[in-house]
């Protein structure tokens, strides 16, 4: 049987979404749960590699096994048995050749700055702290210039071995909320650090260190030294899924509790 | 000079605020951030003395000392050098005889529920889940109940050496936000624990343990063990203060981010 979970997880303590060799990982965790339950450790799939420290308000994950446990029951199993910082909201069957990574239409991910003068004690890890306050309105101005389909080689960080850098960029959107900046960005695909360096060169256009008439330019020429710089994974939450299936797609707000 | 500090912080890291043998402790770690600052380890007075794990929204504490750094560039100077869990929002100079704990007014106290179906792996060790949700009108009656000046001993913990059990609760309300309930409690002093296991017996009347008829004859038996449990601190948040002192006063949502 293929089952399809709906998490959400707080990335502070894990070591990214895949297996380490020795560094606990959310997938890790689920597998060694899942193996509990299920009798064998079934491998399970991610809707994609998240770096460690970086948060997912919705994430969908799927694996094969015999599963003992009705469906519906299953969330709450495994919520007793799984650590604080992992919850599984539903579990559902799923087509045969269902895979949260391949079968997935689009993502979303928020990047969140925080421009208060106080830090929040509450949100040191879920925040990138900075001390002005960005253009806003610059910043979605470039960020309406990022997206489209296009080669976001600019964007990708070494350490790699994808070669196909086209991606669509469905938007890119700016907003402010409260003391705090928000970066949204939708996308078929996502190469490594993407939205880490997207909000990184909107953040260095909304503080004047890159010009917003120069960044067309800029990323064409598919240089990622001349764009802004990667931003730490704590601002970064995977905030939005697109499977063409309403059991699993969803929609959060990054900084709504 | 007498300053007074108003902060916040989020209690899972920290053993309470009171200084401990061995364990961290908020005011411990104040104090030994104050000592790089002042030269010597001042003294810090906090207003209450929260449990290990109890949150504060907001918390007012003082100390005695000559400080090189200017008052109003004090906060981001100890933000700087504090750990994440704990934030400065402001420095102010306050008259000589001043004293967090004795001069305040009243404090406010939020203890949040939460009765989602999911955990929020965001929260785990910042509210309590129960799996049920209670009848908040019932609860806010039964709070209305309580509020007033009276001999509070049944809501006060052993370990306390306390003879004066006689409180004034100026409001014991409870309200349902999304799916969460919340009591917030504000009185002019609070008994060890009292606060939980208000919450507690308003949890028991709310889940119908506990009869709502029967908890004004319960309370003036001043037995403790009449009452509902001391719920765990991780749902427990100082919200709100009082001093008469516009620099100082605040009141917070213990929901809000």
């Amino acid at each position: 049987m293929n089952i399809a979970l709906r998490i959400a997880y707080d990335g502070t303590g894990f070591h990214g979404w895949q297996r380490q060799a020795i560094t606990p990982t959310v997938q890790q965790t689920l597998e060694q749960t899942l193996a509990g339950i299920c009798g064998a450790e079934p491998y399970v799939s991610g809707c994609g590699r998240t770096d460690a420290g970086v948060h997912a308000k919705i994430y969908v994950c799927n694996f094969k096994a015999d599963c003992p446990v009705p469906l519906e029951r299953l969330p709450r199993v495994l919520n007793g048995l799984l650590p604080d910082g992992i919850s599984v909201e539903k579990a559902v069957s799923v087509p045969e050749d269902f895979d949260a990574r391949f079968s997935c239409k689009s993502k979303e991910y928020t990047y969140v700055f925080s421009w208060a003068p106080t830090p929040d004690p509450f949100r040191a890890k879920r925040e990138f702290r900075i001390y002005a306050r960005p253009d806003v309105e610059l910043m979605d101005r470039c960020g309406a210039m990022i997206a489209g389909t296009r080669d976001f080689a600019c964007f990708q960080n070494t350490g790699t071995e994808i070669k196909d850098t086209v991606r669509t960029v469905f938007y890119c959107r700016a907003e402010e909320i409260g003391r705090r900046t928000i970066v949204r960005v939708r996308a078929d695909g996502f190469l490594y650090n993407m939205v880490r360096n997207i909000a990184g060169t909107l953040l260095y256009v909304g503080i004047g260190k890159i010009g917003a008439d120069e960044l067309e330019d800029m990323m064409t020429r598919s240089d990622r030294t001349l764009m802004g710089p990667t931003l730490p994974p704590q601002g970064l939450y995977m905030t939005g899924l697109d499977y063409d299936m309403e059991a699993l797609d969803g929609q959060k707000n990054a900084l709504e509790i």
